[in-house]
């Protein structure tokens, strides 16, 4: 007899407590079952679509922001002497992780200033030879003494420091799909503008959307 | 008198239960709760303050993540000669969802290396004639074979290759309140550095959060 | 007698509902116990490791969008006449927020088309002093009336939009740990190309990732 007042009990209580644990382990669950009665009197605004792949050319749609993330490396370029260099290779196997966004923006900052980082023609290496000689056409070296107060540490020196101002201590280079989104003749340019080889450092950031 | 000692057990089940279904439906009771007794210890740092609109000038302070959003679009420019094109209006054409944004950045990265983008003034077109001719006589053309190897594709191909390199491939610009958040002289410009006119695409990327 | 079957029902309630206060206050436990199995089932790609202060070198992985947020605000600058200024501390002393951000990236985009931002050296005045001179070669003033066009404003004010354009009028700069991601001689640049003080200002955004 006892047991027929505690059973209708005991069973209420199993019965909760599983429904309960159900909803601990899906968490989801609480809002789909807290948001049907508010989805029965609003239209909805939102229509799931099937997950065809865009052509190439049409934008990609903002998204919300749950996939989002940044990724940060500091990476040492080799060492080179005076030139232009195309990096574009090196910065792919160094930062494998771009294969890994949808959407994004990778910086490259190189951190001196007496080199460059820059975008230009990834095929003729007479266009990058050509490049260091037109800028040292541009901000010459001071053989007179006539040019520059700054000479202690060598007659390269202030040229590399006016070069870097012009040409750019960083670049931005949109991600798309997993790949750089350059252009077909486009690469990355490090340009080093001191004579003597020295090690250059960058700081590698990506924002984006994971694939 | 069974009930007697089941009835107890009940009630503070059935209790404890209900809290448990209050707390499962405002997970953020949880939170509330598990604080007080930190808050009631430590002096708060955040202070709830009316949600008046900022005067223009004031930052705009950091938000969570909910509504962040990416955009990405390709963009092709029309096709001009050699010359400095003001484009902000058609930036602006192209890419109406800028409106969106209550924060963010635009990145405009021109898939080519022989042209550039730049940020310069909006009103004097002779500016822009100007900036042409000045990027003239800092990268000029070879007229006597000294001064390139690289030559093939004609005489201004590489000085279109200097010029890219000294005002580069792409511009970032600040998005405010749904604006480009330019100075009132500031516009985009697109520099033409080949002679004859070229299809030019650019990769136009917005990062932000959406009003 | 009754209380024999009423206390085992009682006694395994109390701990279901302690067990599930406990999940309620600690929800990643919910995690943790459901993916157990999963855990068993398959190997593991994530390893918790002990939370030791990474080396400056090594990457900082992607990470959920939980901590992300923007940040923006005008600034206003020291008026200065023509000449390149180091405005490091200015842009850490008016941009404490820089402090808060684990990962991320400054902007800087001044809203003038008659100066520039910058990164370079960040010790000897001297390369400053020579920076203004180089540009004032690269991109002279027309007192023979020969050069521009525009010439309305002054003869510093042409030479001023093309030394804009080469400089440019932004710098992106890596956060990490709450810190400007510079080299160890690299300092942000103000460069006034006007002859005459100007105000000049400064929207500073930052997006990253939170402490």
């Amino acid at each position: 007899m006892p047991s027929s007042t505690t059973t209708p009990i005991s069973l209420t209580t199993t019965i909760l407590l599983l429904s309960l644990l159900l909803l601990c382990f899906f968490p989801s669950l609480f809002h789909i079952l807290w948001s049907i009665p508010l989805a029965l009197l609003t239209p909805s605004t939102y229509v799931p679509h099937p997950s065809t792949k865009p052509p190439p050319s049409s934008p990609i749609p903002p998204s919300p922001a749950g996939t989002m993330s940044w990724f940060q490396k500091s990476i040492t370029l080799p060492s080179k002497s005076r030139g232009s260099y195309l990096i574009t290779d090196t910065i792919l196997k160094e930062i494998p992780e771009i294969k890994e966004y949808k959407v994004g923006l990778l910086n490259l900052f190189i951190q001196h200033t007496s080199c460059a980082l820059s975008l230009n023609e990834n095929w003729d290496e007479d266009v990058r030879a050509d490049m260091s000689d037109a800028l040292d056409r541009i901000a010459p070296e001071d053989r007179k003494g006539e040019l520059y107060r700054h000479s202690a540490e060598g007659l390269d020196d202030m040229p590399a420091h006016i070069k870097s101002a012009l040409v750019g201590a960083s670049v931005t280079v949109p991600i798309t799909n997993g790949k750089l989104n350059t252009g077909t003749w486009q690469g990355i340019w490090f340009l080093e503008f001191r004579a003597s080889k020295h090690s250059r450092k960058v700081v590698a950031t990506i924002q984006g959307e994971k694939l």
